[in-house]
């Protein structure tokens, strides 16, 4: 179709903040570009949580792939996963079928890391895409509708104890996300005994929320969660999640039914499993100009990405995106016949938000707080978001959130028994036991 | 909660329109009302096609029932479904727990007919829940990924063979709106060569499409079908389906990868398994004041409803809306000690759109086409949608496909694999076969 045949062939694999910005970086340029990824859209992760706390629908967060490189001629789409790659003859496999490239840029971001603690890996609910924030939406939801025809008062308790661990932006901001739709519009939905008994529970283990962020704002951050009505428990390790509870290091045992987990992430495992070169701490480990280690045709950018005898990079969108950008700009540069460059971070700040009209921000060398804090913060984000009509769908859900408290999304949708819980973990669909074939009929 | 113990208290199974205008009928009357739903929220199901053809997103159609009756003080909502009905003792089982009712209405709606078509009932895209729309849509933009990466000329047309069986207004409308989508955004997204590939087939066994539309509404409306693009066949009797094929009765083959089954409706089989007097239709046979023929304590609505001597009532809204409020009426009625009034069907006339500024519509004697048919259709369905906020949300929606010719809903969500296609059977979820457990790791 596109591909010419003669034209130097870029094939990048994930369709995240990296890999998107590569490809835009790419477009009209001299070379074709496909992006290949499992999902035919971009997720615009920041604001996922909106999504598991039912604050967004999962449509004004994600952006076909297809729909943002319309009109840039160079740049195609494939659906799929890599399952082997041969750097030898520039080859890859995705989804069976056979391509070629010139280059290679790995995009695959992270998955969720649960260091290990017993349990957390089959019972905590991961927050890193949007099929599994739907599922945690609707899981919430479950729980509610549960606790109500419940007549056990313990059994209620369980119910309607929600979990957060990790109390880092994720944490903080879906943990604030949550209270608010519980004390908003649950409270208003369910009977009072049921949305009284409701409450959001956050488990850090460091003596602070917001680890990175300068201690004002670490303290004003916890003070709003607080205000919120968030239980924050700080110095709180889990070292074990079960079906029916969390138990932390201290001995403590917390009865609930849901863990979301946003404790930490780690690098996406299939690039050591296609045999790049990895770092320890399993990133794909490059030189300067973002070129793999002894494989000098594949780059890797965004989240997955170890620069060689650097600190890691933060595993933030606007790292993701210099990455990425960086990384186009590099093999433009080449085929201009220009020397590669060295990728240097720039800091942008960081932010988070709690709820409505709270948010915390570090920027430009300084701190906001409050409402100018929420303001900026929500500017950043609906800039960033891909695509004009997104960006116009979340400005109503937000603003009628905002002046009515209302939310939109409390639809358990698909319900439970549709879905295929352990098939939400992406580490499964990229291994051996994913399923290749579609549940069909015989 | 609610229930004091001492108030009549009427049970409504079934969030549909003919359960959702008893319980409206109802709120704020001298009785305790449950509505009892497997779904937390009610599908706006004219509508339905729209989300299967990427036009509309789910939660544009579905609204949580608890956010409907939040000001019914004497309203509240249970989810799950019924397995057991003990009418001498007038309790319910729902999801494993007794509920004692005086009254019980059964508005349990309609499901797929496939007339007994081998293969249909497997092959086959049901289009009667916001989950089975979601399943196709996806299914859909799945075959597009398909066909992209296919490099067999005839697996790419089977893949973008789209085919429809029935052409009442369903059929029509879903046919007309995927039309619409092929050439208008999927052409913009994929390769020419693949979206000039794309086709509608629409199958109807009789010798025109809307039966039971006056004569030249009908012809408009199969003239507005083909110039849309959709491929119809008259007389073309479905004697097959198969994952590769559909087969008619002229022993002709039509390769295709996806069958829209919209050829019929029948009675949800759940009232017959609880034992409820069925007419040989398999709906519940009730006397003209709506009480089901010997227990007089069970009402039955909508879809599900025959009355004893009267010819089977069309399955559609209107007429589902005023049974359950006739129902909610006779309820009202009993409770101040005033006689049962037989029910009187008032036929509102009936419309079907083919895509953007067409419609047939028959109303008050009169045929409407054209653009004013179709900006009738748009004003009664959105005066209709359940919530202001809903009814904006469409509007935008609608005014952006409409102006731009855009659709948003393009998203590949939840993913293939994901699903679990079977259990996406209505009846399956409510026979012995129902997963009565989610599927949690151990």
């Amino acid at each position: 179709m596109r591909d010419t045949g003669t034209r130097h062939k870029v094939v990048i694999l994930g369709a995240g903040f990296s890999g998107l910005w590569a490809a835009r970086t790419l477009a009209g340029g001299p070379c074709d570009v496909l992006v290949a990824d499992r999902n035919n859209y971009h997720t615009f992760l920041p604001l996922l949580y909106q999504v598991a706390a039912a604050e967004l629908e999962s449509e004004q967060i994600g952006y076909p792939v297809r729909g943002i490189f319309r009109r840039a001629e160079n740049v195609s789409f494939a659906m799929g996963e890599a399952t082997a790659l041969d750097p030898a003859a520039r080859t890859l496999i995705v989804d069976g079928r056979e391509i070629a490239y010139d280059t290679l840029i790995v995009a695959l971001g992270s998955v969720t890391n649960f260091f290990g603690v017993p349990g957390a890996d089959t019972h905590a609910f991961r927050l890193k895409s949007l099929e599994q924030a739907i599922y945690l939406r609707n899981h919430i939801m479950g729980c509610f509708e549960k606790a109500v025809s419940s007549k056990d008062p313990a059994e209620q308790r369980r119910l309607l104890t929600f979990t957060v661990v990790g109390g880092g932006p994720t944490g903080v901001e879906y943990a604030g996300a949550l209270a608010e739709l519980i004390r908003g519009p649950l409270a208003k939905d369910f009977p009072a005994l049921i949305a009284g008994q409701a409450r959001v529970v956050l488990f850090e283990a460091m003596d602070g929320v917001l680890y990175g962020f300068p201690d004002p704002l670490r303290k004003e951050a916890l003070l709003a969660l607080r205000r919120k009505g968030v239980q924050v428990f700080l110095g709180a390790q889990v070292e074990e999640v079960t079906q029916q509870y969390v138990r932390l290091k201290d001995g403590s045992n917390f009865l609930t039914e849901t863990v979301a987990w946003t404790a930490g992430v780690k690098a996406h495992p299939l690039p050591a499993r296609l045999g790049l070169t990895c770092a320890p701490n399993g990133r794909v480990l490059t030189d300067e100009t973002l070129r793999v280690k002894g494989m000098p045709d594949i780059m890797a950018v965004g989240d997955i990405c170890q620069i060689d005898g650097r600190p890691p990079l933060p595993m933030v969108a606007p790292a993701a995106i210099q990455l990425g950008r960086h990384a186009g700009q590099n093999v433009l540069r080449a085929l201009k016949g220009k020397k590669q460059k060295a990728f240097t971070y720039r800091d942008k700040g960081s932010m988070a938000t709690i709820g409505r009209g709270a948010a915390v921000v570090r920027f430009a060398g300084r701190s906001f707080t409050g409402f100018t804090a929420w303001a900026l913060w929500l500017f950043v984000h609906l800039m960033y978001l891909v695509g004009f009509r997104n960006r116009l769908l979340v400005m109503v859900n937000w603003a009628w959130d905002y002046f009515l408290f209302e939310r939109a999304v409390r639809l358990i949708l698909p319900r439970e028994g549709l879905w295929n819980k352990s098939s939400l973990d992406p580490e499964a669909l990229n291994g051996q036991a994913a399923p290749k074939t579609p549940p069909q009929a015989p």
